[in-house]
């Protein structure tokens, strides 16, 4: 099994960090405009993904397995990618030094391939828009995400 | 072991990605500004990093193991953070679609502790910086770098 793992550390308090996780309108201000579905323990969310032209690239879809307000949600892949079904996406939330600490893990890849590559590059990109979208209430979301290789 | 993997793409020809990676000056534009040395393979290259003040925040040292022009290179960490020391940082190119691909792996680290979260985060910081720097002919090495967290 195979990890990408990042750490963040956002200028705010611990619930308008959890808010942006934790809520439709949240997840669609920093990773993909096309966020929708329900963000509760048991229920799906459902993503779509856009180049700035408007042509699809992707989509997903993940069910809310935890969420302790404050602390952590996690999501369970369940359709999109097939290297991405089965991982879970956790985001873990501490406070510490003025910074809302994000402890990220996509987890439980099956093996670590090219395009593994790609997303944990990619994942930088998203953590970094969360970042902008709770500290100066703007983030770049898909389509207008930064772009860093030919595949996206 | 645990491995830090990312992919980025940058539109230029090999030549010049591999030159911003095998030089000393080409790392001093993209990582960091304090980059000393001898790039060859065998010989040792030394990195330190500060804050924007001025403070050093730490430093490390890799011999060369490998240089494969417009191919790879590969360096071994010998001196710095004790979770550094024996990991393995592999550039390894291909061109593809008017890009060159870097993959990338910080390789070799005996477990995933926080620290390694954070380093995930950072070298994806500075494959962009690589990115910006042989794109656009200025990258943000530190001690220009983007701060990503209360660590750095």
């Amino acid at each position: 099994m195979t990890d990408i793992i990042h750490r963040v550390g956002i200028k705010a308090p611990l619930s308008k960090v959890y808010a942006a996780l934790s809520t439709i309108e949240g997840v669609a201000g920093w990773w993909t405009a096309a966020t929708t579905g329900v963000s509760e323990p048991g229920e799906t969310i459902d993503f779509e993904f856009m180049t700035p032209g408007g042509e699809r690239i992707g989509a997903m879809a993940m069910r809310v397995v935890a969420m302790d307000p404050d602390k952590q949600v996690h999501w369970r892949c369940t359709a999109g990618p097939d290297e991405w079904i089965g991982t879970d996406v956790v985001f873990r939330l501490v406070h510490e030094d003025d910074y809302t600490i994000v402890r990220f893990g996509h987890r439980n890849w099956r093996e670590a391939v090219e395009f593994t590559e790609h997303c944990s590059m990619k994942w930088a990109i998203f953590l970094l828009s969360l970042k902008q979208l709770v500290e100066t209430g703007e983030g770049r979301p898909s389509p207008n995400d930064i772009k860093i290789d030919n595949w996206n």
